[in-house]
């Protein structure tokens, strides 16, 4: 039996309206158009799309793959795959969040993040298709000029057209300051790229008659380095500053890799041959546009760990109550079948729990990051905006790094959950797995997501964003200090807020006097603040049920959730805070011609 | 360019000689023949054999993987690796620790362990069908009657033939209690043989005329549950007592299952329909009989997941030493070169020193629990044999759950080293972590070996093999009070005992007024067990470099290592012990309907 998925709606409902307010936090930033009523629709519709469209289509993707034709260039999509993205055109999905002038709907980005969620875990090979539209839509939007909007930016929001982002080289990928890809100005104030990108997603697809590269390159006169790269538009078929779309570009499809999962995702080796592109933005500030891009792409890949997990855990939980293995160690809880169901045995309930603190929890650290998005682009108070650009800047690498780490932890519990069961195609879990992988890689690894938020969120920006989020934990500490069914939440979460005050002191000190302190706790301070957030919003979740109207059962599904969480998964924080202060001799002293054995 | 091997020869060495005193010990046991001058002649042609035979067929077994035919039920298996085996029989590597008396070669153990490890690393999927009969040899040897062994064992321990382990059916794994294969006593004694047994573990093949299936099954009058369980020898091509090999049995592979990875490892369903079987050992105490295979079986495991974490660890040092990208955050390193390669980084090499950490710590609680099975058998004293038994015991769980789980973590940084080229198949990365995953599943998930090291050895056996382990670490302690060169790690170790110690009474003592605390604390203790182990380990490994005559590099390497374990792996034994800590409430209070989101 394939792995299945169900949109976990009422989880969705609460994290939005109960945790996170998001109906008055709409109407607070203009969204008119996004009251209760609309969401509600959105999220029964969108269940409904991935759940019946897109679901069905994970596993066919997976076994068949994207298919190139060496002889043309074209890529194949799997089988069900074009005909999906037809209906999710024409269900008026892909412009969900974007501006109404370009064809979009002009929701708030929060609102399209459950929509994310449930196509990432019905499919996330096929959705990365438009997920790297969204990004190119980011690009023309901050940095287009005007025709460049008008030509390029509509048929994207419309989904007749699809978007890439073309940075990585064989010889650089984190490092795009060696790029070479080379882009000659022409007498009609085009460019003639030419240069070959790899890991380009969605690069080729049968699924649209164009495609609208986003390039990294270099000018002629460009300066040496990452202060040298440039942006431009290259289409698959040539645009003109009319919008008319004409002959084919010399732009083809090289190959296809051979991956270890997202088989249904077309991972191309792209030759741009003398191709007509359009710089985008300044020349030589390629690289700050691209970010524009990279940082909502962060989030994406975030959302895409937390479908995986959610989807492997609901599958785990299936498996776990219909398989009948061994007796409970403290008597036969079913006494009348010829075992008990795994789901009694401590051990998988420890694996289970897991998936659901991470799950759950993680759906609020993602959300939350999306909402700042929203009151980063729209709160009309200007500091107000400036706290969640901090904020959504210290969030972002611990969302990104975090969701998929825990995506790998959690198809790899759930697979865990099926034993050797797990390890074979028919179930579905393996393949789950092999899909995690990628996450923790694309669009910045680990490693550098952890840089990233060391280097500069707190180096370069003293740790502007983790006051704020201080601030909000204190905020609710203290409105809750009287509280006594919060208590067992809100001591820890004092405690472990001051050391991550005092952890980051600590660091940053160091830091000043060894930039290799900087690296060398980056992972942990990053693992660090991710339990410590999640320990914030588990804290908040139990509040908010307890508020809300909602069963005892859910109630108690919280509580007991956030104590197994700070219970058994909080207490990662102190080896990450023991490996952080050994610093920087521990992972230095070594000589570097030592390694081998 | 695909992922290398070249053998450790010399980390294993110092393992053998330097630490755990091989010589001397092998003399003590009265293996005459494992001098020095053997055992490093076996050393050097297993590398040799290993690295130029088996370690290039790695990929080509995993991109072509076996074959099935279905109109004959034959499996084919990867190009090359018939040939391989052929080589590998004519090495007369497959009775190197057999007893003289069957063919073999009489060594010990212990000796077997470097072979194996390297074959697990150069090729894991062809290592399985060696591999299997292994455990069949141990089967044969202890419960076998003289005319089965003769008929039967010889041949294997030749490599004529090769065994299996036929214990899974589709809905019993870890619950043999549940099985139903049937064996119904015939006239001239033997017994007729008929169920499906799945998930058999080179269960057909090319390799050889015959496979000696060890089969559990049920005779007709058996009781219920895992006391009416009985072992019997059935092989593919019926064997009289004579010992000639005469038709075809009705047994048969029904199919190959398509997995994650070791896709060069024919996994088979195989159909008994009613095959000729002969009775192994007792009637009804097959599973104490099949036991005997799968302690030794789970220690092999073990080594598999060690010899792919020693292989994606070369890797990945050697694209750390190549890759070129970023400069160093504290200055250039290498300012003639475009970029530094990474391992200059300090998260990379975090990760490369946690690989080493764990692979050459690991080396030794393998090779240790190895030297153990040496020690059971053959000691002259009675009591050093009952002490070797329980540790032996006790360690390993210990040791098939940590290499295993050691396994997935270090193919997991080994791919992260190399970013999204190690999402690529060429690289030979991705099937690495692919293949590690099936070595926590397969003879017993790590859950089991949790719950056999809590329930069977700690609360069934008063944890006797701990007392043992404690002892060592306690003379090891003593013996070196004075050093002061090893003091920052006895001072830490010391402590860590002692807690391992008051941990043990505490669940102990949970866990006699609540069985659940057994399975609420198994996973936290083993992992607690495996990291303070490797503690002890990495503490003797620098004191007998130091004490030996190598090369300053070496000893910097070791102490190093120690460092960097002690600093920041060891500490995540705070986190277990946290999490047993908080007992089985935080597991067992969910209700089992509220897992739902």
């Amino acid at each position: 039996m394939a792995s299945s998925y169900r949109a976990p709606v009422e989880d969705m409902r609460f994290a939005l309206y109960d945790v996170l307010g998001a109906e008055a936090l709409f109407g607070k930033l203009g969204f008119d158009e996004a009251t209760r009523d609309v969401l509600d629709a959105i999220l029964d519709e969108a269940a409904r799309f991935t759940e019946t469209v897109l679901s069905p289509l994970n596993e066919v993707g997976d076994r068949v793959g994207c298919e190139y034709d060496k002889a043309t260039g074209d890529v194949r999509t799997p089988p069900g795959f074009r005909e999906a993205y037809r209906k999710f055109v024409e269900g008026g999905w892909s412009g969900l969040v974007s501006p109404p002038e370009f064809g979009g709907q002009g929701l708030p980005h929060l609102a399209g993040l459950p929509l994310k969620e449930m196509i990432d875990a019905a499919n996330l090979a096929w959705g990365n298709f438009p997920l790297l539209s969204h990004g190119a839509t980011e690009a023309l939007l901050h940095h287009g000029e005007d025709w460049q909007r008008e030509a390029f930016l509509k048929p994207i929001v419309e989904g007749r057209w699809t978007g890439t982002m073309c940075l990585t080289e064989s010889h650089c990928g984190t490092d795009l300051g060696l790029l070479k890809t080379r882009a000659e100005p022409q007498a009609d104030g085009s460019y003639s790229i030419t240069g070959t990108k790899i890991f380009i997603t969605a690069g080729e697809h049968d699924f649209t008659d164009n495609i609208v590269h986003l390039v990294l390159a270099r000018l002629p006169d460009a300066p040496a380095g990452v202060k040298g790269i440039s942006l431009f538009i290259v289409p698959k078929m040539r645009v003109g500053r009319d919008g008319a779309m004409g002959e084919r570009n010399a732009v083809r499809c090289g190959a296809l890799e051979h991956k270890m999962g997202i088989h249904g995702s077309a991972t191309c080796v792209i030759n741009f041959d003398g191709a007509q592109g359009w710089l985008i933005g300044a020349a030589n500030k390629g690289l700050s546009a691209m970010f524009t891009m990279m940082n909502t792409a962060r989030l994406a890949v975030g959302l895409q760990g937390l479908g995986l997990s959610d989807r492997a855990y609901q599958n785990a939980l299936r498996y776990a109550r219909d398989r009948l293995q061994m007796r409970s160690l403290s008597g036969a809880k079913f006494p009348d079948r010829p075992a008990d169901p795994i789901i009694v045995h401590p051990d998988v309930r420890r694996m289970l729990l897991t998936c659901k603190a991470l799950v759950e929890g993680g759906r609020l650290l993602g959300y939350h990051g999306a909402s700042l998005v929203d009151v980063g682009s729209h709160a009309t108070d200007h500091a107000e905006r400036k706290q969640a650009e901090d904020l959504l800047g210290f969030l972002t690498p611990i969302v990104k790094a975090c969701l998929t780490e825990w995506g790998v932890e959690c198809t790899y519990h759930a697979l865990q959950c099926f034993g050797g069961h797990g390890y074979i195609a028919e179930h579905g879990m393996e393949q789950l797995a092999r899909d995690a992988r990628i996450t923790t890689l694309y669009e910045g690894t680990t490693g550098i997501q952890a840089l990233d938020l060391m280097g500069r969120k707190v180096m370069q920006q003293q740790a502007a964003g983790l006051q704020v989020f201080l601030g909000m934990i204190d905020a609710f500490c203290t409105q809750h200090a009287d509280d006594a069914s919060l208590a067992e939440f809100i001591g820890p979460l004092r405690e472990k807020a001051a050391q991550w005050q005092a952890l980051t002191m600590q660091v940053g000190q160091r830091a000043v006097a060894n930039a290799d302190e900087v690296g060398a706790a980056a992972y942990d301070y990053l693992f660090y603040s991710g339990y410590v957030a999640l320990a914030y919003w588990w804290a908040r979740s139990v509040a908010a049920a307890d508020a809300s109207s909602r069963s005892a059962e859910f109630k108690t599904a919280k509580r007991e959730t956030a104590r197994f969480y700070f219970a058994r998964v909080l207490p990662r924080t102190n080896t990450h805070a023991q490996a952080m202060a050994a610093g920087a001799e521990t992972l230095m002293a070594m000589p570097d011609s030592a390694f081998d054995s």
